[in-house]
């Protein structure tokens, strides 16, 4: 049997800052910037304070790393903790398609932490962000469809992706990214049951996979111990929370296929799952000139994970739970014409109008939109008028894909947009994380980037 | 269908110290002295330096909480963690047979961290850890025989007995605990894969369950919210850790079954599976006066959980290895008389003796033995001589199973042995600790044990 893991450890061992295309150095400054709009607008957004409450009581009320909502420090590992949590309470952070993981919201925790800990480099940043991505991607992918049915993959394969960025800024040799790997993959967890309650557990799974990947790295750099086919052995994670993996995705393509590349950026503050949906009926009411109140039914043609997802939510009473709601979405999107993070907060429970348009759309589960998925996210929506006329859309690079993706700019409004919703920052410093990010590959250290006394 | 989550919040929220019987606070303090005696004999022992200096790295330098073997102040969060590694290592903490649950080592930790903390009593403890093991014991239950074959259920059962011992603690109502169930069970992690290559995760497994447990209280007790039917919802721990869950098993007899009176006490150093066959050869050598050199083959029959948990180790590397291979247990019963701390470190891997006779032992699944397991764990062996004679032994009840437990005195001889074994302890310390045990029930305060200054 061909060890996957050790080839995968190998190469994350070897990869140097050298051996990076220049389009995965710049599109890693993009995920940070858009990964920082994410951690900052979840300041004072509900649950995120109990999380910063929880740090200041169990951790030290100094240290090297830094809580960007707070702007305290604390230990790398609360700093990771908090963070993780805050980056993904609204929804915004990116996803990988095939392998449903959300890298940037445990990946950047955790190695920033790290690397402001330790006295780091841009360059060592980014090289670890993207060692991260690629081995987190890629276990994602061996655990298979089969394991996102019950488990949060960004909760579980991100303790994985976690440990390996640490590791990188801590100089793993390959040996150490097996010991890591076992560490971090049998601390592994995090269920969807959560999603039935509009329950806090999604920002908690964040929060612990970004710690617990980091206190796997730096206890491994002390000499712990761990398994050494935590994938593919007997009791490893394929036997238990899987029942389609395939450990040849651990090595695919390891050194040309760069999956940093392949993730989507966030344009609606919702599941991924609803995007699709929402560009297709955004699309077809604009192409169709339809209003809101033309629309007497709309059914969504979805892949299976969708309805896995997204089924556990009837009537949403939460804002959270709402982001996980069909109907709400595109409610939002038909009625308010976007569905960003304030037409969530002003319209997603309180709108009798968007409420109505909810009870209007259904799921259902289609061929083609299943067969293309995961790869693929494709968009199909049905809409009926009240006039009885139909018409159908379907979209095959939702906006914000790899196909689709966002430019500078745009990704410098997402970052303006989040962090003006939550006050997190002023506008001078709004510019000056604009401009560090861009010149992250520069940074002699990483530095802190608002607790500023001691940068 | 019935929520027995919710009754056995309901009992939990409702058990007060008046409800206890005596024998059940007395046995409670037994397993208290025990669980410190493996505590204590955890100090300086591999890997457990690792967890201090991560609790160190990652901790504050001062706290209400003590952590036993380096006797320092921190945070809850990190006692609970370093002192639950520390009292796994040695393999001498109590288990319970039908859950396979290790409850003292994740219990214990969680609760006296936050006994001490919080400033609460001899008697707030006693019920705290009463809570834990009822609720642990009856979640491992539910979990089936299935979890166990991937599952280190102390590790992933665990975090819900921490959880509700802390909650206990924090006088939760019973909403509190279905909350604290539900963050408590979507952190639960940890597979059996590291025991093929004697790795360090077991103690990983331990002081992430104590201290994911206590951080799952501590946070609801803030307001978190969690899933509100952890075990038996669509995507719960039952849906994605199991194949043979009965949740039902949640509620068995609630107030008049105590699950903690059913746990045993540990006499050999090594696992659990390996004792019923230890004491069936032990028994026999003694009936027929044979000796060591005498035996040419022993055949243990066992229960399949034997199996899959000693049937990785073939030639054990380390020390801690040694304590499940099936071979080297009998072995050094069979030469040395006894397997204890001292004899593993001196002869598990070095004396040729054991390894002539680890050789010559085998383990076989047996129908009545694997039928009686988990309820009653059986010691089945059948010895063949060189002169070519057969014996066979049955043993019900092996020494520390309930029906076959341990005096005071015993306890007490075994921490005596413990300590002395690291030197934890001065010898008027020693005593000191016995007698605290045995007045736990009066004390008004928990105080620190060990980092005496501010008791």
């Amino acid at each position: 049997m061909t060890n996957t893991t050790r080839e995968l450890a190998n190469f994350i061992a070897e990869l140097s800052y050298d051996d990076l295309p220049k389009e995965v150095i710049s599109r890693c400054e993009d995920l940070f910037l858009d990964w920082l709009a994410s951690a900052l607008a979840g300041k004072d957004y509900a649950p995120i304070p109990l999380f910063e409450r929880y740090a200041e009581r169990m951790g030290p009320a100094e240290g090297g790393s830094e809580i960007l909502t707070s702007r305290q420090r604390t230990s790398p590992y609360f700093a990771a903790f908090v963070n993780a949590a805050a980056s993904h309470v609204v929804e915004q952070d990116d996803l990988h398609n095939s392998s449903v993981l959300h890298p940037a919201t445990v990946v950047f925790p955790a190695a920033l932490a790290t690397a402001q800990a330790e006295g780091r480099s841009g360059r060592d940043l980014i090289l670890a962000v993207v060692a991260g991505y690629e081995a987190g991607i890629r276990i994602g992918e061996c655990l298979g469809r089969s394991h996102y049915t019950i488990f949060h993959t960004t909760g579980t394969v991100g303790t994985l992706a976690a440990a390996v960025a640490v590791g990188k800024l801590l100089q793993f040799s390959s040996d150490d990214f097996v010991h890591a790997l076992g560490s971090a993959g049998t601390q592994a967890a995090g269920l969807w049951e959560f999603l039935r309650d509009g329950a806090d557990s999604k920002q908690l799974h964040t929060a612990k996979a970004a710690a617990d990947g980091l206190l796997a790295a730096y206890m491994t750099a002390d000499g712990l111990t761990g398994a050494q086919r935590i994938f593919d052995g007997q009791q490893g994670m394929a036997a238990g929370m899987s029942s389609d993996a395939d450990p040849g995705k651990l090595s695919d393509r390891l050194g040309t296929r760069w999956a940093l590349t392949e993730t989507s950026f966030k344009f609606h503050a919702s599941c991924r799952h609803t995007h699709p949906a929402a560009d297709a009926l955004q699309q077809l009411m604009n192409e169709q000139g339809l209003n809101y109140d033309d629309i007497d039914g709309v059914v969504t043609y979805v892949h299976q994970a969708a309805i896995d997802v997204l089924g556990a939510v009837v009537e949403p009473r939460t804002v959270h739970q709402a982001k996980f709601s069909m109907g709400t979405v595109l409610g939002l999107i038909a009625v308010h014409g976007n569905a960003g993070l304030e037409e969530f907060q002003k319209y997603a429970l309180q709108d009798p109008e968007v409420a109505k348009f909810r009870s209007r759309v259904s799921m259902r589960l289609d061929q083609e939109v299943n067969e293309a998925y995961p790869i693929k996210w494709f968009g199909k929506v049905e809409v009926t008028t009240h006039s009885g006329k139909g018409f159908h859309k379907l979209v095959r690079d939702p906006k914000g894909d790899p196909e689709n993706s966002l430019t500078r700019s745009e990704i410098e409004s997402k970052f303006e947009r989040l962090v003006a919703f939550s006050g997190a920052l002023t506008r001078e410093e709004t510019r000056q994380l604009i401009n560090s990010a861009w010149q992250l590959h520069d940074a002699e250290r990483v530095g802190y980037l608002l607790s500023a006394k001691r940068n």
